[in-house]
């Protein structure tokens, strides 16, 4: 069994460091929220270029509107507004294999090493590909290419994900490029998933602050109650 | 009853807008995450001033260390290490009254628009103030009303908190200085506590990651349970 | 500080014990799923009486229909069908306040020590009355004080509740009904609140294994998605 | 896409129907919470045996003492007291594929009508067997199965597990019992690890009721933060 260890954070009374750096005298004012994340994830300050892409990266995944995640957190929300810590969490709990998997499968299939025909011929289904709405080309894509070249991290991996997306005919779409951008940038597939979470909370709590102020739940929950129940009540 | 309308993000085949603004052109590679996060909150985008004052105060809240939050979050994934949203939303369910919730009460009673006097006359407890660990100053109170000296943004709430502190004879704590710098950037305070969310939800992702690599939940748990039924087994 | 000390349960290689119990050879088969919640939340086997009372209200709370709460389980399921331990939890997260917590709240009430006078006298609102449907009996209320009454655990807290509803021409509703039934139980009232998070718990895992086989979310998220951002695609 | 329709539940002023059934009228006083349980998974009522079976198979889960998700749920509480519900819904969130989904693992392989012969060919590891505690018979699993044979239940599912445990020297533990009582019973294997969820409420909220009385979290948080972070304070 492993010893009860970690690197994160300590304190005594009068300093606080975080992994290793001073948190008032080295950090704060010098990182902003991506480049703290940056650094959790890496346990390194990321340099500008880094800095750029993953903010560019982790922006993109906050705000996707009235998403089935949004509407958990709005409902739940409506039961509980004084634990608005607990519907940002029930909006959290639903980026699984469906929404937010699909990049950290896309990370973890580009670090095996292989080759774009390899993985064709060996996987039915090559994630961060497809989308229902933006074809042929998903905007945030192109864009985050864009940032990529200009960073100096446009590489290999984003190759391979634009082979494989023209081979199959498929859109490359938002996740499919960020978890590129995750490899390029030598992050731990297993943290990917992590960035959608993280950038998601951000836009829960913008989800929540809009319902205290224009709820939406209520309606929601009655529209659906009665069509749901419709055909009992006949 | 209100009408189901959200604001805040909505695409077509072509364009994916958030609040209004384009997200591929106008957004990424601009906003960095934290400003991101108060544009979530206010709608509009942070001048470079409030960028800085906003991004230190979010960094502050991402990691404390083995806080009851990471602990959670760890020994939720040693269960189900394939849903680590969930091994978040678990660590952020306990940001309540106790540890979070200080910070917007704070930012609730400064933003009621009485003064320090009135505040105490009419308060046993003030919130934001007093520390188990860090007296008689609290080092990112000091950074952070440093950082607002710099861009501008000392201002009334800010000497409140001071003169309280000073009066009751208790640390000024970081979430004294993070209630009181949230009223001087003008942001809900029902948003207040949402900013320790969302930071704590970056910090959350550094945790397990650092789990998945070095882990001690399985630890904790055997030491903790053998501790709690010691009485019993004799 | 406290002890790090639990009464609960413990094992060896030969017995499981809960709360003193020999699990297999006192609990299994003698103890029905309400009994259980019951012991746990008491340290005692209910009698015959206190068993049909309890289930009865436990089984009161599992099933409202399409909840917020439901939609809230059912919304997480659609993105990490994997994790449905998680959208249980997601549902759960919004038993707060406004749903859950009046029961609470009418037991903490009551518990007072304090008259149905003293209790109007004191209290602008009273928890546990007014119903938008069941007006002007709920017939769940009516149930539960016939069960209390075959079982002798009508007493003064019901008829308290009774009285209040009287005076204030407001329908007693279930979970005022409850609040007060778990009195008569001698219950803690910090354990009433979590009665209902059980028995929703139950309810909830019926809606995913429902939304398994008959899907709703995904219909609800873009039959709300279209209507949200209606004003906006013009 | 799908309708949005659910058979669960709904009202009327004078009605409150649960799956057809009259709530008032058929089933309170009818039910115990484990039978209710049956009802929410199948639609249908148990029949006397189905009761004692299913309601000792759900009992079996709910008190495992001091467990990572028990301490999940105590620690979230420490920080948020005011939100109970979402202290069980931490406990929950660990509820996945190490502890309470090799129940509903056992369910889907008993259920896919192949040989024991052909399930220990096919897999090199069956879900359900082995126990770092209890071997080389875990006394749960011999008590459900009495429960089986008194009420007529044990059959071809148990015989194939216990016929694999022999073959495999590896004790059949309560996992895999109640994964092959589930199919006894013919329920759903998607409803199994369901069956976990709800038991694992009831005992948490135990947990959650022992903490509010004897508290352990904060000292279980202090610790282990001292010992996590004992080497960097050198």
């Amino acid at each position: 069994m492993s010893e009860i260890r970690s690197e994160l954070g300590w304190s005594t009374p009068e300093r606080i460091t975080v992994r290793g750096k001073d948190l008032p005298g080295e950090i704060l004012g010098t990182l902003n929220l991506g480049d703290m994340a940056f650094f959790e994830l890496t346990g390194k300050f990321p340099n500008p270029k880094e800095s750029r892409l993953f903010n560019a990266m982790a922006v993109t995944l906050v705000e996707h509107g009235v998403t089935p995640s949004a509407l958990a957190a709005r409902l739940t929300f409506l039961g509980a507004p004084e634990a608005m810590q607990a519907a940002v969490a029930a909006g959290l709990c639903g980026l699984g294999s469906v929404f937010v998997g699909s990049m950290q499968d896309c990370a973890r299939l580009l670090s095996s090493g292989k080759s774009a025909q390899e993985l064709m011929a060996e996987n039915k289904r090559i994630p961060g590909l497809g989308h229902p709405l933006h074809k042929p080309v998903d905007p945030r894509t192109v864009r985050l290419f864009e940032i990529a070249r200009e960073t100096g991290y446009y590489g290999k991996y984003c190759r391979m994900m634009e082979e494989i997306s023209t081979a199959k005919k498929l859109t490359l779409n938002a996740t499919g490029a960020i978890g590129a951008l995750a490899c390029e940038l030598g992050l731990d597939w297993r943290a990917v998933r992590g960035i959608g979470v993280m950038a998601r909370a951000v836009g829960l709590v913008g989800h929540l602050l809009e319902e205290s102020r224009q709820p939406m739940a209520e309606a929601v929950w009655h529209q659906i109650e009665e069509q749901a129940s419709r055909h009992l009540r006949k």
